[in-house]
């Protein structure tokens, strides 16, 4: 394979037109995919319908302490429900309150609390002239949608492959007040598919924020979303570590059993410390007779425990596999050497993360969206849909079936090399 | 029966005497009872426990326009359940966002929203020095406590026998534009049970808000909530006059099946004009992936249509009305002529609403609780907590057993004489 950077002019002009001529014959074909989002599949969904069985009309629907999960009271979650979570999150139990259906709206609620009632008593970040939080990029876009909707300035931190540039975090946090937060995905991060080192998550217990109401967000997404049995990422407890460093209060962790049970059908979770979960049980009190629990106790009995629920994740994952393999295949066959792109290979979450070459991701996406591939908007990585270097871009494979994953990644390389192409004989 | 203040101090002295004797006999049978809350009782929970089979491992997962309910979409609610909430709410489906399992949820939501998004555009409440907001009184504590929370400042107006004093609401709506809001219950009021009349109801679409961001909180809780088949409220659709009227976005209704179905796993639901619709589902969309899908389908499939739902409702008043019919019996037989307390008879509902003697609420609960008899705590149903009468108590006769609601209704009563006589001999 030559490089295309090493193409001269008529080379290029000659790729291009056959390039386009195969564009064309894609185009008449009027496909229509998405590899837009990270949406389980439907053989993924029917791994858990005989949860829908668990609890029917003949259930005992009261907990193991004996509360009726059909009525009111219990807001912190069901007592069996906390136990499944914090084992799924590896936490103690009593660290962990069971939410609702979507932790992106323990995120967001986590937020909007600390806008109006401020961290644990620290003055709301509504009365403060400037609010900031950290947001290692590439990232998850909804993360970002949240902190901009509040209006909280948002600084790109780069994401290296053992975590954020932690160098940076520390020179922000520990010197500016006004930095309050960090978003991250520290495992099988979205959409990159790197974990955190124990080097750099001991950097972020040992931070010394300078500001008391400043508080890390770990989105642990894909805490069990591993795809391979045998070669699986582990990351060390940041609430232990927090603890350790004198920093107990620093670190919100969240999840869920939206990729694991049914996306808007599952239950989540927060765990952070006995101080942080005081205060908000104060607001969650006022805010809701809490959550839905005959669906945390059909989750329990679905799985039992964590060990049922780690058998199920094999599933997840042997499903997942084959998507995630064809989208590698065809990436290394088509592309390695060319010098247009690169790829993480990642070993657990819902993401391959494409750097293409400067300048290229937007007319990539728009590409494909012609040929009918429907990919995640260029720039929705990056906070306020700005990336710098117009590089990156999202693949998500698990929706397709492995048979359209193969159609649409081989569309994707062709888009990959017309865009390069063209970008080349601009220059 | 003698009225109480026509009673001589001798004949009080006595009268106390011989209920002091009744009440050391009652504290020594160490009962254990609860009419704090409007829950539920075990029996209403029996009759949706059907509704726990109508989605199984074999269920057909897909909405009416074939939407997989199992995978995300469908923010504002799966179309069928929206057309059942908007049915139940007597508003259009157009009309209606399908929420999580709390419409108080909802009602918190908005008003955060409020505080750090604004209305509609309008400035955020967080950023205004004053905001303030009406709350006929007594009420529903749970409302109080959320704009409390957010330091808005509550103003008490008096509920008359056929909704608020609307001479005051008028004064305040129409010429203080701090004035944001107003929190209503408007048929079978929480805790006095009564509706809101035509006329008022007119009068609320009518006013002429110097705020251009008010809005009235319609709490729509009890909308099909009868006690009887044969005497019912029907109150005017307040949607439909602010429509006339030229004040389409003065409105937000809520209501949910928690005392429908199940309280914690009911569906919810917002009911407001198109143009608050989108500004709602613009901050939504950043809030959630969206709320449970499946319950909502749950909920579709058990009921069918309204038809469905309102039989089911019947069900609950069959059970309920022993209960109400009981606490009434025994206030009426024991207390009437007294001039010690007096309520109002509801016609639909969870509670019964008491008005003691000024000055004597709290004594009755304290008494109530030594004999074992949980009531909500006195000045609850007021903003802050505050009763300025310590007058109004509220009765929830809907969790205990028709016998047991017998029992407790008997010391309450005996409570009520004691404290009142008490109160009598003070002056």
């Amino acid at each position: 394979m030559k490089a295309y950077k090493n193409m001269s002019r008529d080379e290029l002009l000659t790729l291009k037109e056959s390039l386009e001529k195969q564009f064309k014959e894609e185009e008449a074909k009027g496909l229509s995919m998405n590899m837009a989002r990270g949406k389980p599949g439907v053989s993924q969904l029917m791994l858990s319908m005989p949860m829908l069985d668990c609890i029917n009309s003949e259930s005992d629907m009261n907990t193991i302490l004996g509360n009726d999960t059909r009525n009111y009271g219990d807001l912190d979650g069901i007592g069996e429900c906390r136990q499944l979570m914090a084992d799924m999150m590896e936490v103690e139990k009593d660290n962990v309150i069971v939410c609702g259906n979507s932790s992106l709206n323990i995120m967001y609620d986590t937020i909007s609390r600390s806008m109006t009632l401020g961290v644990n008593g620290s003055t709301p970040w509504c009365k403060l002239d400037k609010v900031k939080f950290l947001c290692p990029v590439p990232g998850y876009d909804r993360h970002f949608k949240i902190t901009e909707l509040f209006g909280i300035e948002m600084i790109n931190i780069p994401l290296k492959e053992d975590g954020p540039d932690m160098d940076l975090v520390e020179e922000y946090v520990n010197n500016d007040a006004a930095v309050k937060g960090i978003w991250c995905v520290p495992k099988y991060a979205n959409p990159t598919g790197i974990s955190y080192s124990d080097e750099v998550i001991k950097r972020f217990a040992n931070l010394k924020p300078k500001a008391e109401d400043f508080r890390i967000f770990w989105d642990n997404a894909y805490c069990i979303h591993h795809i391979y049995d045998d070669v699986q990422d582990e990351i060390l407890n940041i609430l232990e570590e927090c603890e350790k460093a004198g920093n107990p209060n620093m670190v919100y962790m969240f999840a869920s059993t939206s990729k694991v049970t049914f996306p808007g059908s599952g239950v989540s979770a927060i765990a952070t410390s006995k101080e942080n979960m005081d205060y908000i049980l104060k607001q969650m009190t006022v805010q809701t007779i809490g959550h839905d629990k005959i669906n945390q106790l059909r989750h329990v009995r679905f799985f039992k425990n964590i060990d049922g629920l780690k058998d199920h994740m094999k599933k997840h994952g042997d499903i997942l596999r084959p998507k995630f393999e064809a989208v590698l295949e065809i990436l290394d066959s088509e592309l390695a050497g060319l010098e247009i792109g690169s790829w993480v290979k990642p070993r657990g979450g819902y993401f391959v993360s494409f750097d293409a070459m400067p300048g290229c991701a937007k007319a990539i996406v728009e590409k494909c969206k012609q040929l009918g591939v429907v990919l995640t908007g260029a720039g929705a990585t990056y906070p306020y849909g700005k990336d710098p270097q117009d590089s990156n871009i999202r693949i998500a494979p698990s929706f397709p079936t492995p048979e359209e994953m193969v159609e649409a990644t081989k569309i994707f390389v062709l888009c990959v090399k017309l865009a390069s192409v063209e970008k080349l004989l601009q220059q």
